[in-house]
């Protein structure tokens, strides 16, 4: 082979298998699972690893038990509607409850630079305690670290969590079946947008309040309202809703088919959308969650979420068809129909 | 008030009172434990985090489970006897073990620095699959999150775990009374200085091998061997065998008498200490447990550790004496009797 023909040859190599971690294997998209499915569970794997799910099954034998991780590197830390610290307590809980578990304790590990200003790291924490008062949820346990002020910009917080499953919860895609409608708590997009416009655009007159909240407790209310009647929950954090409802599709193997006029996007958050030339479907939402749940109790359902203050807006926004072909299909307004896929991984990241 | 005048106050002010994170902050002595108790605690205390046990205990009344959670921030990645990754399961997997619990399960989260070779992510997953295999435990859900390459140099590494704890384990502090003796199951400082030599001194002939290893195995075999007699657990990883002992007696009330005679030190080890000027008492260990048994038992517990591969020079180093003074002593190689103390936070940090 000619030095030419070699060096077109690993230029084809590089680009066909990037050697390097780009941001975007952390956005969420079809890059993150890739990196996921490529690496880490071929070294990592086991049964429940490999279930992929917000919060791991744990320990079925002694009661059920939810457990999940997450880092959050968000910038700026703090944005309209949160901080890196509301942010941190409320993406744990989240997980924990879309996976039906009640919160039993939440683990706080602070990677911190040097140099960070005390008062900083004072006011990130009064927020965790916000937060954590609001989703009743105590911080048991915590790690701090301190690295070079060149090797962390500031502050990352990494939030674990564990929760007890009631019984008889059985909850996934596996129970999603036709003849189900998909419910949400509110309009999509506020978390990314709030996050994208505080960082790209801080002097722009628009402002984008995140959504992030803690769902414990509307989600309570949902299983009090429609006992053993919900068959999936999913908040749509990264990949956002369009990446929840293409992964539910593709799991249940049953086409979904979403109602564009039935999703809000509140104006300001599409203005931000076509700002950054995003499709709020794409957005992360940080106080979301999207439920499956049998048609005849559907109407009970969004009745108990309007009736909570984070599910005022709450809507049907979409059903499962018969079809078996696993894709998700978006009605527009206008009255085509569009496939729904998970993003490429191009969404800004750093979000969370 | 002067200019000068001015200028006096606000250095004094300054130098009571850093406004801004030092690197000490993170290196576990006790300007980690001012940060704590300081900033943390006030805003997130309650009755389960101001224990600050090597992991929590939660949820009693459904059967305690223990909860831990640990960053992982070591440079170089990689160093005799380990790497990052062996380091994160092997850290959580001691904190469950010493608080008498049995792993159920681990987490790991990644924040990976763009531009990664996605290589050494490989090899440190494999390290990571290694150690959970020896360890036997399963890494049950996990986080990726990726950084601007200017943000965070490589790669962090964040595990969190959860365990049950056999009804009648009770472990503590409360537990250490007089005519009870230390046990540890080998000789101290070769993580700490593994890390250091391998950061610091690199060219170096001296090499010195962490001990990093997941002890639950040994755990196991030593509550087998002395069933109930076992009273505290810890491993002395930040701040040293020095740090573990001072905490022990403050909390315990009673006087701990540590002989420096039976406490082992390897030569490579004690000759890179000399380098750095450090007392291996005050160094990082990550395959060691101080455990505190009546005496009646200690041989028995010894022999049972030493038939162990990881304790095979396992020795008693020290007594609980009746002197209710909650003070650490140190009987000398020369005879002589000094105070055992935390280290202030000067220890070079980043060797976790």
């Amino acid at each position: 082979m000619s030095p030419q023909e070699q060096l077109v040859e690993n230029a084809v190599k590089a680009k066909a298998k990037p050697a390097r971690i780009q941001l975007a294997h952390g956005a969420g998209g079809q890059l993150t699972d890739e990196l996921v499915k490529s690496h880490v569970l071929p070294r990592l794997g086991n049964d429940v690893l490999n279930e992929l799910l917000d919060a791991a099954i744990i320990d079925p034998q002694h009661g059920s038990l939810a457990m999940t991780i997450d880092s959050f590197v968000v910038r700026p830390w703090k944005f309209p509607g949160g901080d890196i610290g509301r942010l941190a307590i409320c993406g744990t809980i989240n997980d924990l409850a879309v996976s039906g578990a009640k919160p039993a304790g939440i683990a706080l590990a602070m990677i911190l630079a040097e140099g960070l200003p005390i008062s900083v790291m004072d006011d990130i924490l009064d927020s965790v305690s916000t937060a954590a008062k609001e989703a009743q949820v105590q911080i048991v346990t915590g790690d701090t670290k301190v690295v070079g002020h060149d090797q962390a910009d500031g502050i990352f917080l990494i939030t674990a969590g564990v929760g007890r499953i009631p019984a008889r919860r059985t909850l996934g895609p596996a129970q999603v079946k036709p003849g189900q409608v998909l419910v949400i708590n509110g309009p999509i997009g506020e978390h990314g947008l709030a996050v994208m416009m505080a960082r790209e655009l801080p002097e722009a007159q628009l402002t984008v309040k995140s959504d992030v909240a803690p769902l414990n407790g509307l989600i309570d209310a949902a299983f009090s309202a429609v006992p053993n009647a919900i068959a999936f929950l999913r908040d749509p954090t990264r990949g956002g809703l369009a990446g929840v409802c293409s992964d539910l599709a593709r799991q249940c193997g049953f086409r979904i088919i979403l109602d564009e006029a039935a999703i809000q996007v509140r104006p300001e958050v599409r203005s931000a959308a076509e700002i950054f030339g995003l499709d709020p479907l794409d957005i992360a939402n940080e106080g979301k969650v999207v439920m499956a749940v049998s048609e005849r109790v559907a109407r009970r359902l969004v009745a108990a979420l309007r009736a909570h203050p984070l599910g005022r807006d709450a809507a049907i926004i979409g059903r499962v068809d018969t079809a078996e072909d696993g894709i998700c299909e978006l009605q527009t307004l206008i009255g085509g129909r569009r496939i729904v896929q998970k993003a490429h991984g191009e969404e800004p990241p750093r979000i969370f």
